[in-house]
């Protein structure tokens, strides 16, 4: 569970060299937050004859542009039974690619070329988009253009290069989630939140359905997502609007629109238990608590998820935070706490509530003093101040954001492929200047009281060491 | 959680008039158990042109007859996203039908006909099939298969019908599940259970789903699985088997065979937490528990399956068995405990195990007491006499079930449709003699060790009254 926000997210998702490049500016934050109703990032935004939309946020200061394309198709787009082919197709894109007149690429050719000019490049696969982008001067844009561009319908995969990336995705899996109880504790509860929707099954999938995957498969997903009119390109950075579009034009506007199938996603039934996960492993050094419910994304419910981005920096917004404050700094019964909101998806977003007890103290101590944390905010409700505070600082963040060069195209993508209008970030600053106590209170009651029945119960995930369950059983067999 | 074994369960999932009719020989079982090596049905099996298997039990005691047709096509076979059309399929297949040489039924007419004559008619949906009988006097034989045959390729429901059948199917629902907590925690606890398995979804449809359903959706279901060729005629009662093959043709034969889809499900992956469901309920009077594991259908492992009929016999086969004595009987911290194995699914069967508290005696105690039970039959194993006795009564069972009417059609229907062959079905008492203290104990240890990590680990539920929630809540306040 990391921290995220509306704005921060984006940052926090991209790779770590990127977040380090993003360049932090020297005016106080202060004395621009007055100006709320001026547009963050005034992007400009249009479309092709093939329905792509261009997205281009113009900033000078340094000669660097980042270009993205962003796919409306995730792993929970996916057929049933091929879970993981969303992400496989990603990195089978840089395996490869032939195109009449943009050109044709060896498999790796295309990263090679970025780096050699001077340039990053990666993708990333979530349940409802795919995305690529490269960060490079901004004298190449159009070179990275035409070859994103080139990907787009031409892909050419030597069925040898398949295999051995299935390889690759394994392992990958291996590290980040077999070889990881938090991780797979995740996965776990994902299951029990997620009943019968497909954000249910991981982005990565599952290993045994992974293992299954054919070449056949990903050019499936690949033939019917990967199309202009289900795109969206965003280049911020030192170029002007008009010539991105009239090389988008000369690139992205040589493919041709296709029909892409509606977005019908299986819904999940009114459960009302509420379900605890437990599990024991030996890579587990300390007792851990995560509890997770289900909240409207952005695009469900403006007012709510505003609601809750104030809700999260209020609660869990660093050591200052209500929870870690409470739990850490006074009560001393954790080493650890937080409370995270995620609304930028398509479907429902979660809250995560995470804890790790202090030596001497026990899990029900903390999940107690979490509830009781909460309980004291439904009764109370929020300052004044914390308020106040709160909308300040995350203005602060917005405007942050703008001075960076890729993060812009990062919000900006995050936010329009989840079902945000450019209008809704642009606003971004006086919408959640416009969230009040009350807003708060009504989400904090609706979505996390202890008790009352939820629209949908939390799962409760238990970490416990390996060592533990022996002695418990050793207690048991006396 | 009934108890059920390979024999019984045939009898139980029978609507209780039928059940009520069984006749029951008056000689005892002692006298015909060593006959082992004897085939308990001398069922006859023919293969008609068009793919359909044509099964005849002959017993001429009464002239009464049971015939009933299995579909392989069940809940688990639904296309994701239409739960529930499986078993609206099975209403609607009393709504109507038209056959140029069978004749044409007006909706309802079907049953009017059959209880007309005297007789009773039902269905039933499993997750792996659907099954339709009537039970009548043998003179009427042809009559109900001309009508069985003309429904199988020529139903033919209004449009108005439909809508009014999905009201019905939704009050069912409410009836048996919603309004039911017991039902609810079984569904949650499945769904659990059944990871990305399409056991986790309840036959009889997610109430939104159910409420989406078009008569498109119920006519792709029945086009695709309803044909000769993936069905299972089994007739016994009072006939010549090869009378009833040559009303077979007569019948049956008309229709065409169909391409069947390969039946291919996802499956589940390999997870380590253990899971807790609990439901707080104004409905529920005293707590209850229940745990549910995965273990093999007879399908799957024969050897295990058997073994685990006759340890379901042992800890939970009525008042004298283990788990009762234990609890109930002797230690009187339960007024309830029960054991049961279910292994007729075409994929994993279950174990569950449930137990109420007596007044005074925490779910813990219970809970604790179970797994000592389990704990002693792992460290002790079963008795030589346990063994001999369970399968002594096993085959009495087998016995008994040779002299019913509708029995021998409902266990060879279960059995063949999920799998299971002829030949398993006829030498069962033998193969269930074979079964050693050995054989018990690997499924012991395998499958309910509560001290070893589990092939895929158990979910237990937990049922609580609405107060208790209340009570816990005002101790949490104070």
């Amino acid at each position: 569970m990391k921290k995220i926000t509306f704005f921060t997210l984006a940052v926090l998702a991209m790779p770590l060299p990127i977040q380090a490049a993003i360049a932090r500016d020297a005016t106080t934050p202060k004395a621009e937050t007055a100006a709320t109703q001026e547009k963050v990032f005034n992007a400009q935004s249009f479309m092709l004859d093939n329905g792509m939309q261009v997205v281009v946020v113009e900033n000078n200061r340094v000669p660097v542009i980042t270009h993205m394309v962003w796919y409306r198709a995730g792993a929970a787009d996916e057929p049933r039974g091929k879970s993981g082919i969303a992400h496989f197709l990603e990195h089978l894109m840089f395996k490869g690619q032939e195109h009449e007149k943009l050109g044709s690429l060896e498999p790796g050719e295309f990263s090679r070329i970025v780096r050699s000019l001077g340039g990053q490049d990666n993708a990333f696969t979530s349940q409802d988009f795919t995305a690529y982008y490269q960060t490079i001067a901004s004298e190449h844009l159009e070179r990275v253009m035409t070859m994103e561009a080139g990907r787009m319908r031409g892909i050419n995969v030597p069925e040898k290069d398949f295999e051995a990336e299935k390889l690759v995705i394994q392992e990958e899996r291996r590290q980040r989630t077999d070889n990881n109880p938090r991780a797979q504790m995740n996965e776990q509860i994902r299951d029990v939140l997620f009943t019968n929707h497909p954000y249910a099954i991981p982005v990565i999938g599952w290993m045994h359905e992974v293992f299954d995957l054919k070449w056949t498969d990903a050019h499936a997903f690949y033939d019917t997502y990967y199309a202009p009119n289900n795109a969206i390109l965003i280049v911020s950075g030192d170029v002007k609007a008009q010539d991105v579009l009239e090389i988008a034009k000369r690139t992205y506007g040589l493919m041709k629109p296709t029909e892409i199938p509606e977005r019908k996603r299986t819904t999940s039934p009114p459960f009302i238990a509420q379900t605890k996960v437990t599990l024991h492993h030996d890579t587990i050094k300390e007792p851990g608590f995560m509890r997770i419910y289900r909240a409207p994304s952005f695009r469900q419910d403006k007012k709510a998820s505003l609601a809750l981005q104030v809700l999260e920096d209020i609660l869990g917004g660093g050591p200052t935070s209500r929870l870690y404050k409470s739990l850490v700094v006074d009560q001393k019964i954790a080493t650890n706490a937080s409370f995270s909101y995620s609304g930028t998806s398509w479907d429902d977003g979660t809250i995560g509530i995470t804890a790790t007890p202090a030596p001497g103290h026990s899990l029900d101590e903390v999940e107690e003093a979490i509830e009781e944390q909460l309980r004291v905010l439904i009764r109370d409700g929020i300052t004044d101040e914390e308020l106040k505070d709160s909308i300040t600082r995350m203005q602060a963040e917005a405007i942050f954001a703008r001075d960076s060069i890729s993060g812009p195209a990062m919000i900006i993508g995050y936010s329009l492929v989840t079902g945000s209008t450019l209008d809704d970030i642009e606003t971004w600053p006086s919408q959640i200047e416009a969230i009040t106590k009350r807003d708060i209170n009504l989400v904090t009651q609706k979505y996390i009281n202890p008790d009352e029945p939820f629209h949908l119960p939390p799962v409760t995930g238990i970490l416990l060491p390996a060592e533990q369950q022996a002695a418990e059983h050793n207690e048991k067999v006396k």
